[in-house]
């Protein structure tokens, strides 16, 4: 795919300039403008999970063309529902800004692919309201404390916690450097511990910075809080929010992904992240159904 | 406005025969269908607070479209985004069907309204993925427990707790008989707690029971959890997501809703809600703005 140069907007931010292609989060989530609002892109299989494209990186896709569209950088809120299957290789995005204000716009991205009989599907409908964090008053009356985590060295590895051996094919785990609280890896040697609790650290294996698009990405790339109820395997997102509420500072992420809800076949997930500055940066929810027992 | 007949459609559903014209919450969100995934709507001025239209009344107006335009009856995860001030009076409803599954089917609808120039101008935005509560598994694994509220006729009602006097004219008060547990009206009396939490029952003044269709209004109808960290003010709704998990049993429903994070500007809020058969039947989270000064 070709990328043209970055669109003539406004303000200059991180979103708005060419890909990083030094980085793989912003490599395989670059997109080629066509004008009006649509976008050329190439779904990657290498943010998968037991054969799935994860939702948190098509969120991100989807984040960045609505970061090239409406007249503010970074995603305070969005929601993406997940349509249809999606499968590695071409899409195509499209945008169209349902608002523009002073402080904060919204609009609507999809993500389509073709078919085998040559018909566009849509995959994912995403609608998020866009504001610039860096605006923001600097007034912080956070009350919620940040989980308990162990040190990132005594943490656990994603490969040695839960990889292929127990899980299948998770190419997602090579690209990301996260770690799991020692507290959060019963599920993998058959122990879990009920709680429906997940904490660890979140950091990109390549060494990229988080921003407040990767934070996208975030709340749904932790192993699910399911598999800490004992029922491990695919867990299909219906429906994911993020909220941003600020730039994170540098160095890997504290996420606590939790669930208090798993009833009638469905459960939601809760994330918070947390930056190296204590500050709560993003909160997520899903509602998704209770995991699928891996295919053998 | 004249009603027709109920649409003929799939599966007969409390969401989808004529409005039950005995009860408010049915009179003011009915709608007249005018084909094609469109209807007439009138916005009631009685749902009003501080003279903003409350935003879960909006999305139960929209729900109701859906649930007329999908091919499942029940809103399982809604997002409204609100993106102008709507107006008590006349209203268009647009909807779209996005996808429709054998469990779940999405879509979209729009709530417009004329501005002076005679131009369409979009109120709120929802996307929603509709399922059938009763076809759910009837198994419950809930680890969250209610919340401590006290009996309802030891609860303090809204207008005692910060009627006309605190907060300016709030009509919605009139439509429910809900209560503040007597813990969370500190706020009212100048005392706030600091803590961000806001416990009561919420039911509605003419008896109607609560369904799936109300619980999209239950998560935006108590005071603002900011009221209890003494910021008192119209609390406007950026992005409102709700889920609605099962179908409530008859009775008032436990509320709490609670803010861990006021930073720059903005807040989350998140409600949980309790039937009477101790089910965590809803779980809703909106972005709000912090509240403004109610005009003196």
């Amino acid at each position: 795919m070709a990328h043209s140069a970055p669109p003539a907007g406004p303000a200059a931010d991180e979103a708005r300039t060419a890909p990083d292609i030094d980085h793989e989060f912003d490599r395989d989530t670059a997109l080629a403008p066509r004008g009006n609002g649509e976008f050329d892109a190439v779904i990657s299989g290498g943010w998968s999970i037991l054969g799935a494209v994860n939702g948190g990186y098509l969120k991100a896709i989807l984040g960045r063309a609505l970061a090239l569209t409406l007249p503010h950088p970074h995603p305070f809120t969005a929601t993406a529902h997940y349509l249809s299957t999606p499968a590695p290789g071409p899409a195509v995005l499209r945008t169209t800004l349902l608002r523009a204000g002073r402080t904060l716009s919204t609009g609507t991205a999809s993500l389509l692919q073709t078919d085998e009989h040559g018909a566009e599907v849509e995959r994912v409908r995403m609608t998020a309201t866009y504001g610039d964090l860096d605006a923001l008053s600097q007034h912080v009356a956070t009350t919620a404390t940040a989980p308990h985590v162990a040190p990132y060295e005594q943490c656990v590895a994603m490969d040695a916690a839960g990889g292929p051996g127990a899980l299948g094919d998770i190419p997602i785990v090579e690209r990301l450097a996260s770690r799991l609280d020692p507290d959060s890896t019963g599920w993998a040697l058959g122990r879990p511990s009920g709680r429906g609790r997940m904490a660890g650290w979140f950091a990109f294996a390549d060494g990229r910075e988080h921003d407040a698009l990767s934070l996208l990405l975030v709340g749904d790339a932790m192993p699910p809080a399911a598999f800490d109820l004992g029922t491990i395997g695919w867990t299909p997102t219906v429906e994911l929010t993020t909220h941003v509420r600020a730039r994170p500072e540098p160095g890997p992420l504290r996420v606590l992904v939790a669930t208090r809800n798993p009833a009638g076949g469905f459960l939601e997930e809760d994330a918070e992240v947390w930056d190296s500055a204590d500050r709560l940066v993003a909160q997520s929810r899903q509602l998704a159904r209770m995991p699928r027992p891996a295919a053998g």
